[in-house]
């Protein structure tokens, strides 16, 4: 994700939580992989980008391959891989007079190895493009690339060598790394071997993003946002519970609120702990759901216990926002994230989230003995409650409305489901009309489609929460998915919020959740 | 240089003069550069190229340019340097939520600053132009690039930032490294400022051509001819006297000869010490000529008596192609050579190489006392002698001549009388003639026209060898030169043998031998 939002925040930094979570940096595991195949990319107009990846020779043959100026090879890594990568390169020919020149292009997916990475014309960085140019000075030659990439495939063209020699690549590994161990998730069965491949290729997504930290993707942006980790989170308790991870992550948000106390959006670790000044009021809520979550799963009640202050001041500053009526004012001083959707209005939504954190506030303030802040947040639920049904709920549609122009949103109607602000019965006929009636404003991320999912799931509307995951994470699957991507609208395949298919990232977080929905729910 | 003609040798290694080679290596002298101004490159058509470099404001002011997608700053590091390049690199504006990616162009001359390299069309690897693009995961961050670069500009261009936040480069720096010790220059005047002028910049590019071995050039080809080597040990002995790199040089040549123990025209250091598949009739002689001037310079008995048999095998391998008349069999089957320059015949000139050489071996036969050895080339230098005289001297020319169509070139001139072919006088009559009538078949590098002065201060026409070097490395001093070039036609100043001059090399070891010049002769 990026915001182009600028304000002025001050770091508050908390040296002892930000110890704790220096403390908890897991050790990654490393596995050397090699590749699968040579292949080459084909048009194809039935495949996702128009471009399919052709297979030509058993990976094998590669160092019986000679390239001189203008060649290339594609190298097919069967999997989606997030690591390093090594060369063992060799001259061919007379001694080598001039430095091999060559460019690697890394690809989470064919079109990545198809399409000029110069004909990017999206508004967020090209330097997310994985794509280097290297001269190698000295041949033979072990090359270890210093940068971590996120890739199937790797493309290698041979730029130059000279007219006396070229080169042999004798070798291509990936040294691939995560903080996920594979071996502590049980087993899944299902009659359905759709939902079998689904849960497997969720659990390889969370893998390859669990690092340092719980990355949104691994190509792009790197990093550590509220959103993703929450429900990295929760698969994560389903499959490699690596709850120290999720701890960790929990202690850096807490370790760099603002000055007010807010935590950011999302955190940089690199040089050191650094948030971001990007601020989202729904994100923001998020720390105090993830802390219930992560107490739900662990019991952990020195680090709830340690945390609460912060969790409790996201819902301080979330009430802030709420009007004499009890309803979030919406101007353009804000930013909640919901969805990637130009014209979603935010409002309802949020207030749900608003509700949805209240009720996991109240549970933790309760655990705490926190009885007057439980009272207040009690009183305050009982408010905005109200607030919501009398202004924001239209009896003659059946739906929840947003913003001045009353928008009806799937968002809004799947949040108010979450958030349980009407009664179970209500919520599934909510649901049902949802289904039916299909408001124009639709959903456009996993992310949005997974809290769909997991309110028809909610409201016992197992049949349909299965079917959608099926069309939606399924349909991922059938376009050849080795990880479920950041972005997949069914109606527009080639969507990017960025403005190019190119930059989006394949393998994303956020897309994790059918194994935490399949192994919970069913 | 480059030569494609390959044909199969096998190496004959000798692990002691290897090692005896590896036992000299130099520890290199490291100095830490800052540049001097920002500039720009300006078309003037008055400029060589094209091109001038224009300051625009002291280097001290670059922390202050904030650069973003698309913006770029050219820095003038006030003169010819040879080292690593470390860039301080901060963000500016929100934290970096994208890798920086730049591209770093070194450039020697002004040419490269301004003309794109994707320009270039010439027939020698592409590799050679010194560009990168990088990423930089991390900011702040302290940038070491690992290769070596030969420049006096760098271009940095920002391709892409994101849109939160822009860079800035604190600091730039240069280790320039050199196995040359400037303490050990004696001091040199002359009454004429561009002779003084000459001498230094001469002495500058041996400097930034000293490494770890003798390189021909530190931007391409970054390693040990015998061609350069030759001029660059008799410029050390006048300068820097680092006449332990001559002879470990001399150790690595003998090191790995043919099977015929030909050494090769030129050597690899790395990954370890491998001879080229190039040999070249006039290059294989100067090791001969070479450990001569060694001996004369350093009275280094031990290392004579060492090196004496491939010293002497390399005159046995240059008789072998005499014709029964005393004449080099002029055919398809060899290289020698001579100059760049495509109708240059080579015959003649190289027949003037054997005799120079003659007459050095037989010198050093002399001193080893080796008889036998001494008294066959004896006859030989005889037999050749008469025979030059007989068949490529045209008395009613007054030329020599080379080939079956007996082409009358300056080079084979220089060469005869460097060779010592006709008595001095006759000499003197024959560079009179040479300068009046100037044959077609002119000179092309400063390594032909250093022999052309060379020749003149032999047979003392010293100020037609003073105007002569004023005029040639006097005319690059006037073009701007920081050190002395590879090519320089004064006559088609853009004349590159390689199909484009953006791969010529503007510091060039042939090119430094003026200092040798005026310090030995005037």
């Amino acid at each position: 994700m990026s915001f182009q939002k600028n304000q002025t925040h001050e770091v508050k930094r908390n040296k002892s939580f930000e110890e704790k979570a220096e403390s908890l940096k897991p050790t990654l595991f490393r596995h050397v992989i090699e590749p699968t195949n040579l292949i080459d990319v084909v048009e194809n107009k039935e495949k996702i980008h128009n471009w399919e990846a052709k297979p030509l020779k058993p990976a094998n043959e590669l160092s019986e391959e000679v390239l001189g100026k203008g060649d290339r090879v594609i190298l097919d890594f069967g999997d989606h891989q997030v690591g390093y990568l090594q060369l063992h390169i060799v001259p061919v020919g007379s001694p080598p007079d001039a430095p091999l020149h060559m460019r690697l292009t890394f690809g989470e997916m064919p079109v990545e190895m198809a399409e000029s990475f110069s004909s990017y014309d999206g508004w967020i960085s090209s330097s997310w493009l994985q794509e280097e140019t290297i001269h190698v000075d000295v041949l033979p030659n072990q090359l270890s690339l210093p940068r971590r990439y996120s890739f199937r495939y790797l493309k290698i063209e041979v730029l130059d060598t000279s007219p006396k020699y070229k080169v042999s690549f004798k070798k291509a590994t990936v040294e691939a790394v995560t903080s996920a161990d594979v071996c502590k998730v049980g087993s899944f069965s299902h009659d359905d071997p759709e939902l079998v491949e689904i849960d497997r290729v969720s659990i390889k997504t969370l893998q390859d993003c669990m690092q340092d930290v719980f990355e949104d993707g691994p190509k792009r942006d790197r990093r550590l946002w509220l959103g993703d980790l929450r429900l990295q989170a929760l698969a994560n308790y389903s499959t490699f519970k690596n709850n120290d991870l999720v701890k960790r992550n929990l202690y850096q948000f807490a370790a760099v609120p603002n000055q007010d106390g807010q935590v950011s959006a999302n955190l940089f670790n690199e040089p050191f702990l650094i948030p971001d000044d990007t601020f989202l009021y729904d994100y923001s809520l998020f720390f105090t759901t993830t802390l219930y979550d992560y107490f739900q799963a662990t019991k952990d009640y020195e680090t709830l216990e340690e945390l609460w202050p912060t969790a409790y001041r996201q819902v301080e500053i979330g009430l802030k926002r709420l009007d004499n009526h009890g309803i979030l004012k919406d101007d353009e001083s804000w930013w909640s994230f919901i969805d990637w959707h130009q014209d979603l209005n935010k409002q309802a939504p949020s207030q749900a989230i608003l509700i949805y954190t209240l009720r996991r506030a109240i549970s933790l303030a309760d655990t705490l003995g926190k009885k007057e802040e439980q009272e207040k947040m009690e009183k305050h639920l009982k408010l905005v409650l109200e607030a919501t049904i009398i202004h924001l709920w239209q009896e003659d549609l059946g739906f929840f409305v947003s913003g001045e122009n009353a928008q009806v949103s799937w968002a809004t109607q799947v949040w108010m489901v979450l958030a349980e602000v009407l009664q179970p019965e209500k919520n599934q006929e909510l649901l049902t009309r949802l289904l039916e009636n299909k408001p124009n404003i639709e959903m456009n991320t996993p992310y949005m489609h997974h809290h769909l999912v997991e309110a028809l799931l909610m409201v016992d509307m197992k049949k349909e929460a299965l079917d959608w995951m099926k069309m939606y994470w399924g349909g991922m699957l059938k376009e050849g998915a080795d990880t479920f991507w950041e972005l997949y609208n069914p109606k527009d395949k080639e969507f990017s919020p960025y403005g190019n298919h190119l930059i989006n990232s394949y393998c994303h977080a956020w897309s994790c959740t059918p194994t935490y929905l399949l192994r919970e729910y069913l």
